[in-house]
Formats: structure tokens, C-alpha cells, sequence
């Protein structure tokens, strides 16, 4: 699916402004990874009464896929709001993935590894962002 | 549909941790008028080539939706990334309305308008919370 | 809220085919009431172990949310999706409100309430675009 | 990112009534694929004046992500809403994938495929969930 993306993302003609394009597409592919193991982390929490990380996964799963849709929107794309974004993003990640580890369950364990991906690729991704300004 | 959201928020059981409730009523209402208006505008810019408006009122309203839930979401709620969050989505929404503010159109106009309310709705509530620590 | 998305849908200038614009107006309404009642059930349900009545309200908020915005974007508007749409819609309001009807909580009983208020806006709309064609 | 989901599905204990996981896996695979097209389609259309496709790739990207979301659901999946949803999002992409079909841009061209492998991936899970009945 990503090599589709990657191949689209190439025949966009808005400006990217000097964005590092392997490091953004390493990020929407985590953004989308993570989006994918929340949900179906907070599902199965919610059968387990595990409410507090319930209710964190579907929190990380919306931004997620919310941080990824701003990747794809080339022509609106903001630097100072994508980088604030891409902040609370990876906190959002963090803390989710702090959550997801105090449980046993396997999906639990899973989603903490692909929350921490994400958290990492957003934190990359400012770096190389506030290195261009 | 705001008195209905009011009264099933004091249903809830879960633990508030002192937040403002009526400072967080008005936000999600200006968040879910804010996803409104940002769709419309959105829709109706990109038939008139307007690229750079439609892509941030899509941004903005996908940005508002994922505000508004985190809200509604009071079991998983974490203080510091609901704070960023607000900071990011007032953030957002200035950046939308000042984009909006430089077109004739009166769905242009409307959605500066209700971009800006929904921002000050944000910072209100990071100004409540911040005292609250 | 809903007087600025009134006001602002009679400022499009997509052509909206003959459309019954006071039923499309309570049928966005009565989405964006089911989306947030079934966003906060779905949040205190996982809390108390009822993972069925958890996930049918997240998918339920999913599909209002999306259903909302079909009827906002008049641009690419296409009566044969729209009408499937709203049908699927309906459905999902219906089964949703049925498994939150077997349950005790406050919130459970609004949102079932809240539900089949929505999937009667839905089913208001199809007769009345079956009508039209 | 996908095996990541597939064998995360297989942690779930959530009953799945004998659905087909192989198709379910590329069914979720194509809508994240036609979710991510319709998202860079939408915004390049919006800068080109397409306001139509742009629209329609907006409404299918929101569809394709509503339904990805309810597969990866299992606590609260209902065969029936399930069912009627799959049409709902396979029409949805026949539509959008007509409409960009009518448009000479690489962007348009290569949305048309992913919009059209999700409605084949949606047909044939359709498919196989009337055959267990």
C-alpha cells in the first residue's frame, strides 16, 4: 500500500517546501500503523473492562489518523501548525504506549511497540523540520 | 443537541479531575460548529480553485472533530496532552481563519468567524487548566 | 450552533437538486447528537466491561460523523450513494440503540434514544429522495 | 504495516463468526489504501478547481477510513450492518473511481484503481458473508 502512496505522493505538485519526503513517509506510515493497533486495542480493552486504555487507544487512533490526513493535504500544509501537531501527536503516542505496557494482554504489548514507532517518527520529523527553518 | 451533550456529561462517572465543565461544554460546542463550518467551506473553495483554503478547512475540521472527542472521552483523559492538544487546535483554527479572512465569499467570512470562536474556546480552557495545577 | 450551518448551507451554490433542505437540516442535526452520545457511551461502557455496547457505539459515532459530512460537501453530491447511505446509517442506529436498550446506565438509555432519533432522520430523508425521483 | 495488523487480528478473541480473515485482511488493506489515494486526490483537485471529484474523494476517503474501523471492531461487529456497509462503501468507490476516470491527472488516474480494487475487495467479502448464512 505504501509504495501506492509514496508513488501518488511524487505526482503532487503543491509546494512541499524543502520537506525531507523519506522521513514523511516513514511518519504517515506509522501515523496509519498506529492508528490500526489502537483500534483494535481499544476494542478488545473494552471487553476487559480496561477503560483508561479503552479510551486512550481511541483517542490515539483519531489523532493519528488526523496527523496523517495533514501529511496528505500538501496544498494547505502549515509549518508551525504541523509542527504542533506532530508534538501532540507523539505525546498522545507516549502516553498511550505508557498505558498499554502496564497490561499483559498480547494486543496490549503490540500496540505499545507501534505507538512507540509513531512516537519516534513524529520526533524525527520535527527535528528535520526545525533543522530547515 | 448541546443540552442533550450537557446533561449526558453529568451522567458520567468518571473522575473529572477538577476540570471546568462549563468551560469544556462551550469548547466541544465550538469544536463540532467549527467541523461544520470547516466541511462546508472546504467544499464549496475547492469548486472555485481556491486549493489552499479547502485543504486547511479540511485539515481544520478533522483537527476539531479529534478535539471534540478527546472531550467526550473522559476515561482516558491525560491532562498534558489534552493542554497540547487545545494548543495545537487553536492554533489551527487562527491559521484557518486568517486563510479565510483573505477571501470575498460568504462562506469564507462565516467560517473566520466561527474558526476564531472555536480558538478562543481552546485557550480559554488551557488558561482554566493551567490554574488548576 | 446549528442556525450558523443552516445559514451557511443557503450560502452553497452547489446545486443541490431538488433536496428538502429543512429534512437535510435535522438529519445533520440529529447525526451530530448520535455521534457525541454514542462517542461518551461508548467511552463509559468500556469502563464496565460492556465491550459489545463499547464497539457498536464507536462504530456508530464513526458512521453519524460520516454520514454529517456526505450531506455537507453538496459538491460531489450523488443521490444513489447518498440514499444507500443513509439506509446503512439508519441500520446501524437501530442495532446500536437495540443493544444500548438492554442495558440500565443513563447513559446507555439516552443514547438509545438519541439513535433512533437519528435513524429516523435518516429513513425521513430516503422516503423523501425516493419521492423526488 | 499490514503483517503488523494481520497478526494483531489473531491476538483477538473477539468471536469473528466464522468470517473469512483472509479476506477481511484485504478488504482493511484496500480501504487504508483508498482512504490514503482519495485524501491526495481530494487536495490536488481542490487546487485544479475539480470541485466534484474533489468532493468525492473526500466523502471516500471518510468512508473507506468508517470502514476499515468497523472490521477492526469485533466486539461490537453485526453481519447485518456489516453487509449493508460493504455495499454502501464499494458504490462509494465505484462512483468516486467513475468520476476520476474523467480526469486526465496522474493523481485522478491512480485514484481510480485503488478506488476500484476496495470496491472489489468489498464485493467479494460481501460475497463470502452470504455464502455462511
Amino acid at each position: 500500500m505504501m509504495n501506492m502512496t509514496a508513488e501518488m505522493m511524487n505526482t503532487m505538485t503543491a509546494d512541499m517546501q524543502g520537506m525531507d519526503m523519506k522521513l514523511m513517509q516513514d511518519c504517515m506510515e506509522a501515523c496509519a500503523a498506529a492508528e490500526q493497533a489502537c483500534l483494535m486495542c481499544s476494542d478488545a480493552c473494552s471487553g476487559e473492562g480496561m477503560g483508561k486504555c479503552a479510551s486512550m487507544c481511541a483517542n490515539c487512533a483519531d489523532m493519528c489518523n488526523m496527523m496523517m490526513r495533514m501529511m496528505m493535504r500538501p496544498m494547505g500544509m502549515d509549518m508551525g501548525v504541523m509542527m504542533m501537531m506532530l508534538e501532540a501527536c507523539a505525546l498522545m503516542c507516549r502516553t498511550c504506549a505508557d498505558e498499554c505496557m502496564m497490561h499483559d494482554s498480547d494486543h496490549c504489548k503490540m500496540t505499545a511497540q507501534v505507538a512507540m514507532n509513531c512516537a519516534d517518527a513524529c520526533e524525527k520529523m520535527m527535528v528535520s523540520m526545525r533543522s530547515m527553518s
